[in-house]
């Protein structure tokens, strides 16, 4: 009897070995993603820096105050609706006043970093012309609707774009490109800025800061280390080393990114040019996004020096051929660099070691998937996109007068400027 | 035999499991507490940011030394003596020169760093003419005894706040208010800048940079994730639920408080203004910290965006109507905002599943303990402060001369300027 | 026998708790490693903000390119041939083109950012007057070549100096020491800047932006606890308080060194300066890299304290006696407080209880051995530097021209500058 109940015992001892490491996986994945959605929670920091550095000092306030706006809207927003919508996960009804589940925290903290920094790419395109309250509505709409409905066709579990077998593994399509084609159709609904576009001539209108730019673009690449990696959504065995992995990767895709535009601006310009270094970076990140679980390093530094590549060809093709004025190539860093990284993992993308893209033997249909996806993101953020500023551009209006556009925005949209040393030598840089 | 060896020693490994998961658990905990620790250190930048973007260029030096003082000379102060002092624990000594027990190297940096955020409030109250001298001698007085006394009543563990049931997880009071009342009895007592009150009149002295000032809002937000996670001092199993709850709790009230800020200044000034804006965050930030683990999301949500509008019309009062002139707000965002989220457990927090607000039906006790707790804080950090610039302002003297202040602080207190462009035309921003 | 089964199933039991213990603790010492190599990524911003803090507006562009070259070259080359050229692993031949080993994303990523700072070392000390082209060829072989053969001689394991009993924890001498002497070789073959140097006088040429410089060190601050805590490379029991005594006590070598610059400049330059208070930090840092696992708290911040105190009179030595013009002083701060960190082990150092340093009664051997190490890295990189910056100052030459220099950089070597307002009153700041 004795000797039975010690037995019983052992055998529950046993039991409990594996219900505890999984346990402690669990807690692992849980303080990773927690961490991974810190880093991601400071992407805000470093887009408020890029858009701010690259476009004029005298709209500083108004880009601060739009990214402000983002995280501030867009962290509540899908709290209260975006985050049921996109996992259809109606347990608390359609929001969380009440409480939490177990353990959903992490998970909706990481999640909201992800919708603001979908809402946040439009703002930077359309810098420097468009009214506040506006943009409050159109950022309000994309974390509440846009954004969680499209990204619940991949990452709900059984959207139609997941039982087709699409990979979008951190968002290059379903963050990045969403943002940055409704940046494109903003950019266009809106119209070009004051002086950019003379006598068909097409003019560049420099940044005020480049240095904060570049502290934007480290910040970026420092948060999206837990964009990508967290998306892993766990840690622990294969988890840990796929996510190291992730990171490893997302880091040589950047920096490939870096180096293709450098190269590209050095033998198309003449110079190494740094805002397009900059975007080069930006757009090897959006480029690896998709594909960093799927990608040898071959293969990520491959796809980010070609995002790199593209991403300042794109730019001149926005800029001067579609003459659509997108203040810091937000729709080509965004928006063409992600629908490149998507399409790369039918290229040649690895699950494991079983190749599945076209060019290292694993067949075209990755690629077809791919395109879809792509495609459909496409479609669902121009569509939506024209709809929602369309109906702005009808009631309230986009754009600002010429007045308010020619003395900046903050002034008169926010009531002081962002250097105000001896009223900023009268904004002298206009 | 064999059989009861054998039985023996699975006994022993029953035993394992339960003492393994244990100690994994203590392991997990101590890396979250020091990337907590880590993230909080940062906040150092982001005050720095703050401070010197929201006053003029002529003290940006000036502030860098501050908060770079603020940092040296509170780690070794609170290594030296304001730890032992605070937790009561002398098995070193009074200090830990010989080394450190098991584990204690990540608590004392992690409370070394708040020590050090109690301290750096004070700055930017005082910016603009301020003694150095004077300034590192409180400095010191905060972090090795103002802070560390008032700081064990609660969080030593058996402190008599403690005993009375008060909560204040991770500083509304215990830190940020006793700063924030420092900071205004200091800015009382220093007086107000030359300009700030002209026959009668109270006049705007605009800050140099609000770019940097919004990524000092940035970065602070993001250590609050380590300032607030972080003080659940553990991971694993029902710790990390809660400390990610604390997390994603702590980002809502943030949020709201933008939002309150910014739709109060909307409604009463016609503009949304990016300063306040930046000051609600910070104050949601402060309205959560004390409640961030017995709030819902609801609860929190609307803790912070009462914080962010109280913030706005306390920075008001105190500048029209008290008519002392902190520089930056601290004492309306550290000191108000603290109490108020301080006093807001009791009236809609919540302990796990019960009720304990005033408001929620859990009965007027816990807002009576938390009152006593703020009204002790706040005594505390008048008359200790009081007490130590009191005997400074007698003796050394608190304040520059009139000239050096003109002038700007850095050339005669620092022998250098933030920006020697062709001395930053002549200092135009006077 | 179903008694024997059960038996047998609990021995496997008994086994699988330890193998899973250590399998956790395989998965939290990646975890951290991989977060440590996170905040160390972010170093090159606070490199990039340092040391164009600290130089002219003219050449801001300039420093924000070679910053980011350091980066995107250094992830390449240490991946393609650095990371085997150091820890003689050729398994996967001499690079990582067809995917990682089972676990080594964590250390690749980690390592790689060791020696992407190797490189970025050099960049501030010849900032203002060297080409562009022939930096990007000397960072190339830094991380290729000279820092991973030399960092193999104590990190791969077996190297010599890991034989003789060499202690370098995080990098004192193999990755600071390095490049500082890199950098001081680099400085004297470049020549001075025009106009430091002039009829006998050494004149100053102040930096255009010291909150940005000072938001630079926090920044460095902040990513050396990944630095110095990451290299204990594992977390769990007593690697976890290992680790978080590491960063504790780089915390508080940090302070001491911001502290002993702080006072060296008020005694001998009659102000405390903002500058060398930041470099002392940096030195502070520096110092304690070596040490930091064999460092009491006292004595780390003993370390730290003569740092930042030698740190100051190393830039006027260098400066003055021996007129090297290192714009940024990263010759002293890395290469001069590198030696002495690395010294310093074998004047105070502990090793767990046992005392290894000459003064606290351990003997003069660690001392001796310190020596030879501080003497190899020195020679090494001097050598080396001399090699191959020789080669290219006879080959394609390492100075821009006098037009140029005195332009600025960033207009004839990158086509644009970095404030453009006004034409940045016409690069007034010369």
């Amino acid at each position: 009897m004795s000797l039975f109940l010690t037995l019983t015992q052992d055998a529950t001892a046993t039991v409990d070995v594996a219900t505890e490491v999984a346990k402690i996986k669990g807690d692992m994945g849980m303080l990773w993603m927690l961490i991974a959605g810190i880093l991601v929670f400071l992407m805000q920091a470093g887009f408020t820096l890029v858009e701010s550095g690259m476009t004029r000092s005298k709209n500083a306030v108004n880009i601060a105050m739009k990214n402000l706006l983002d995280i501030c809207v867009g962290s509540i927003t899908y709290w209260f609706v975006g985050y049921s919508l996109m996992y259809g996960d109606t347990s608390n009804g359609w929001f969380f006043w009440g409480g939490l589940m177990q353990g959903e925290g992490a998970d909706l903290f990481f999640q909201t970093m992800f919708a603001a920094t979908a809402a946040t790419i439009v703002s930077g395109a359309i810098a420097g012309r468009t009214k506040y309250s506006t943009y409050i509505i159109f950022s309000l709409v994309m974390t509440a609707v846009i954004y969680p409905i499209s990204g619940g066709w991949q990452w709900q579990g059984e959207g139609w774009l997941t039982k087709l077998g699409f990979i979008d593994f951190a968002g290059s399509s379903i963050v990045h490109s969403v943002g940055g084609w409704a940046a494109l159709v903003a950019a266009f609904l809106v119209g070009p800025r004051i002086g950019k576009y003379v006598d068909g001539k097409v003019l560049p209108i420099p940044g005020h800061n480049q240095v904060l730019a570049t502290l934007g673009v480290f910040i970026l690449w420092f948060g999206w280390f837990g964009f990508n990696g967290g998306s892993q959504l766990a840690w622990g065995g294969d988890d840990a080393i796929a996510a190291s992995n992730v990171v490893l990767i997302t880091n040589l895709a950047a920096a490939a990114g870096g180096l293709g535009a450098l190269i590209t601006t050095w033998i198309w310009y003449g110079k190494p040019n740094l805002a397009q270094t900059l975007n080069g970076a930006l757009a090897g990140l959006v480029s690896i996004t998709a594909g960093c679980g799927n990608m040898t390093t071959g293969g990520a530094i491959l796809a980010g020096l070609i995002g790199g590549v593209i991403v300042v060809f794109s730019i001149e093709f926005i800029e001067k051929k579609l003459k659509i004025d997108d203040a810091i190539g937000a729709a080509s860093v965004h928006g063409v660099a992600g629908a490149w990284g998507t399409l790369v993992i039918g290229l040649w993308g690895v699950d494991g070691d079983k190749a599945i893209g076209l060019f290292n033997g694993g067949g075209a249909s990755q690629l077809g998937t791919q395109a879809i996806g792509v495609l459909a993101y496409a479609v669902w953020a121009i569509a939506l996109s024209f709809i929602v500023l369309g109906i702005l551009k009808a009631t309230i209006g986009l754009r600002v007068t010429k007045e308010v556009e020619i003395e900046g925005l903050d002034i008169s949209e926010h009531g002081s400027i962002a250097y105000p040393g001896k009223r900023q030598r009268e904004f002298d840089d206009n």
